[in-house]
């Protein structure tokens, strides 16, 4: 591959499928996006869509593709996916018959952590954790430089971590998971308990619960939070308090150095982290008597999976060994 | 050192002080005991004393201890023992002085671990993690043929992982962790629970119970379970399905090829262990769609602290390289 080639990264939203132009530096040159298409093969059509869109105005030496779900061993096939319909798919296989040029795909978060490791806010930090936290919460951990998969490939998963027995209800079938307390989702859930408990008259959120409880979304409980609505900054504890448990249920397994803060609710981390981070020092085990990971927020936001996946895509076929053994890597 | 010369395994445990003598292939040759001393001068002086007795016998390499504490990255300073009392202390060094000989230690599990990985029921896996449950739960990670530590030498911590909120109180200050619902200890608490609660009227532990509450131990739950004690068998279950979830919660985040179960309940697991894997098989996400750790139980019992300390040790004096890497390993 020569120096000036570009490769596409793409991350597979609930909402949106977006696809970037990344050169060697992890700049992202071009970004496109198109409705995520519900159906496998509309998938498959919509990523070769915009990568011809690409491949008119750069030379493309490559493809990857950031997946919400769990990839085998040999990170070729998706195994299980929540959100799609992928259940033991040959994705890379499929796409690179489709595209014609390698494909690479790797988990979401995965992804992310990449691209924070490369280009973000874990530069040269040798064994740490992303929690992202967005719709639900996605996990990655690296250590000396690699990504951490586990034995099978599905390894770290924060989200379903069981932090009340018996607690809310999860899509995956089980209750209590963490993710039902700690995403975006879970401040909507949190609101409305709060809102019918008739402990905030005041609150600027009551008349719109009132009106359609589904208006009152993660996004309008920051935005009252940030208005200094009582039950907005109520809401937000709560959720700043779930946050500080899991991330002490991380650190006490994995003793990260480093704990990044990413996914759609980084951005908002000046309204909790702090109160989260108080929490997660109370609850790790031996606290005082161990150092303790530092909690940053991602630099990247919500590129950091295209970015990283297309560094991923570049090392895959680089003729020039850009990062030292991140063959091995994955 | 030459090929015949030995090393010695400590373990000191809550009660006793243990060591042993250990060969290359892991085989005790001699091992002898003391009452665990209470001060630091007398754990110095307890361990200085049987290795004195060995020297009499064997030709002694080198010495390992086996901890249960936190050590810091450079594996020579204990920095925090919950049950003894060390806090930032020297161990390593300190006792190389004592001793006159180099002296090697490590975390209780993790040396587990390493005799399990290295002679029992882990050789050849890869990614394998050890859930030791006795008076407490312990925890070790190995990747790659390596200990895993995290970033502070602190990292895995199984025991003190919150599995209900506002639950029973630890002795670490918390409540609802773990191991105060899955361990030999949270047996007797859980007895006495299910004892005071009246349902079980024809429990031969109610007279126990009735006499001195303090007589029903884990050892006696235990035995009621074997006999057919439907109180007894009650207990046991309400374990089981603790240490599924507390294996769910492990296998979420590493994803594991294996899970040993070890410690001193480990003998007891024809009694828990397949009601505990159901549960966990239900709790992991994804479940059904992913790989699942086989889970199996320990081989070297309340030994493999001692052999794999031992073992640890033999590999950082010796001159034929045993281990392949072991230096770097640890």
């Amino acid at each position: 591959m020569g120096k000036d080639a570009f490769t596409v990264g793409f991350d597979i939203g609930g909402t949106n499928l977006r696809g970037a132009v990344v050169d060697q530096a992890g700049t992202i040159l071009s970004l496109e996006q198109l409705p995520t298409p519900s159906s496998q093969a509309g998938l498959y059509t919509g990523i070769k869509t915009l990568v011809q869109r690409f491949t008119q105005q750069y030379p493309i030496a490559a493809v990857g593709v950031a997946i919400a779900g769990f990839l085998d061993e040999t990170c070729r096939t998706v195994r299980f996916a929540p959100h799609l319909s992928w259940r033991n798919e040959p994705v890379a296989a499929n796409l690179e018959r489709e595209l014609a040029l390698p494909v690479v795909i790797e988990h979401d978060a995965n992804s992310a952590a990449w691209g924070e490791y490369r280009f973000g806010s874990a530069r040269d930090v040798d064994n740490w954790v992303l929690f992202a936290i967005g719709t639900g919460i996605g996990g990655a951990l690296m250590t000396g430089g690699k990504l951490y998969r586990g034995a099978f490939g599905t390894a770290p998963e924060f989200g379903h971590l069981r932090v009340l027995p018996h607690g809310r209800s999860c899509k995956c079938g089980k209750t209590g998971c963490l993710e039902t307390y700690c995403s975006g989702t879970a401040l909507a859930v949190t609101a409305a308990e709060v809102l019918s408990s008739n402990q905030y008259p005041d609150s600027c959120l009551l008349p719109l619960y009132n009106q359609d409880p589904a208006q009152v979304t993660g996004r309008a409980v920051v935005k009252a939070a940030r208005h200094g609505d009582a039950a907005g900054k109520a809401i937000i504890a709560d959720f700043a308090n779930w946050l500080g448990q899991g991330l002490a249920l991380v650190a006490d397994i994995l003793d990260p150095e480093q704990i990044v803060i990413g996914g759609g609710l980084a951005g908002e981390a000046d309204l909790y982290l702090e109160q989260a981070v108080a929490r997660y020092r109370q609850e790790i085990v031996g606290a005082g008597f161990r150092p303790e990971a530092r909690v940053v927020t991602a630099q990247l936001g919500a590129n950091a999976g295209m970015i990283g996946v297309a560094d991923l895509a570049r090392a895959a076929v680089s003729d020039v060994c850009l990062v030292q053994g991140t063959a091995v890597h994955r």
